[in-house]
């Protein structure tokens, strides 16, 4: 059995596999509306392939256990895939630094913040949404068109996350 | 002065004007992800006009009091704009039924619970931003591209908005 590490979720962790999509000062801002907006501009690439057009649905998640399993992974290589949490809640992010066969060493989990909504390159490996504590809400942007847009595999080894006490 | 309606929003009464954003029973819905997850699909129409490209942004709105003074209207020729509240606040959504000069009687004023997003259709004339109670996040999904993509007018009589008693 392997036990993945679990590390915070910042913008330059993620950044091989998407964008993080966050009000924060790190990013582009500047106020609009006469001053009583402050609008944190364009944080996420919305990258389809030609031909589809962008999808905006709402996923309702069942809380994952802790321990849980990773058994699989995904991938959607003709467009981005954007999750970001409605609730406040926290959620994990689990992707894969290989475009190949997915081992355990070659994944990463990310604790995501109630306030932090993350992008999928397209062609990223990642876990299906994995929502904590109770059934939460996330908006997701992603792909509508022709031709099969999701790969899947199976892990080799029994993988498993155990998330550390929070608050 | 013209004190305003407040009406609930409901999908049907903002068709007119967009699309409502909301995981009701209404809208199709599926589980995906053996089972774990229920998706609300395809809520809203991303509608942009050739060479532009969807942008993710966050807006970070100033609470607006009650009553409060509408004094103009906005529209985006060019492209959809779609709000999410991130917060699970209420917030206040002014449209107005007219594509010419907007008068008060043409404004039509809808209370979204922190549930509920909305998409203003390309041309629809709204007005910016009204969060409540305090600072408040949202997700907007509008347009990047060449070309002036934002009208603005302003209202030819003291027009109002006095919010009900709220819990």
């Amino acid at each position: 059995m392997i036990r993945l590490a679990v590390q915070p979720l910042t913008a330059e962790a993620f950044a091989p596999f998407g964008q993080l999509i966050e009000a924060s000062d790190a990013v582009r801002h500047f106020p609009i509306n006469g001053g009583t907006t402050e609008r944190y501009h364009d944080l996420a690439r919305i990258d389809l392939d030609p031909g589809s057009h962008p999808v905006i649905s709402i996923f309702r998640g069942q809380p994952r256990p802790s321990p849980y399993e990773i058994t699989m992974m995904e991938r959607h290589p003709r467009g981005s895939q954007a999750f970001i949490p409605l609730n406040g809640r926290p959620y994990l992010v689990v992707v894969a630094v290989s475009s190949a066969q997915v081992a355990a060493a070659d994944l990463r989990v990310f604790l995501a913040r109630g306030d932090q909504g993350v992008n999928y390159a397209a062609g990223v490996w990642h876990h299906p949404l994995i929502a904590l504590d109770t059934i939460s809400d996330f908006l997701v942007i992603d792909r509508g068109g022709p031709g099969c847009n999701c790969d899947e595999q199976t892990l080799p080894e029994s993988t498993w996350i155990v998330l550390p006490a929070r608050d």
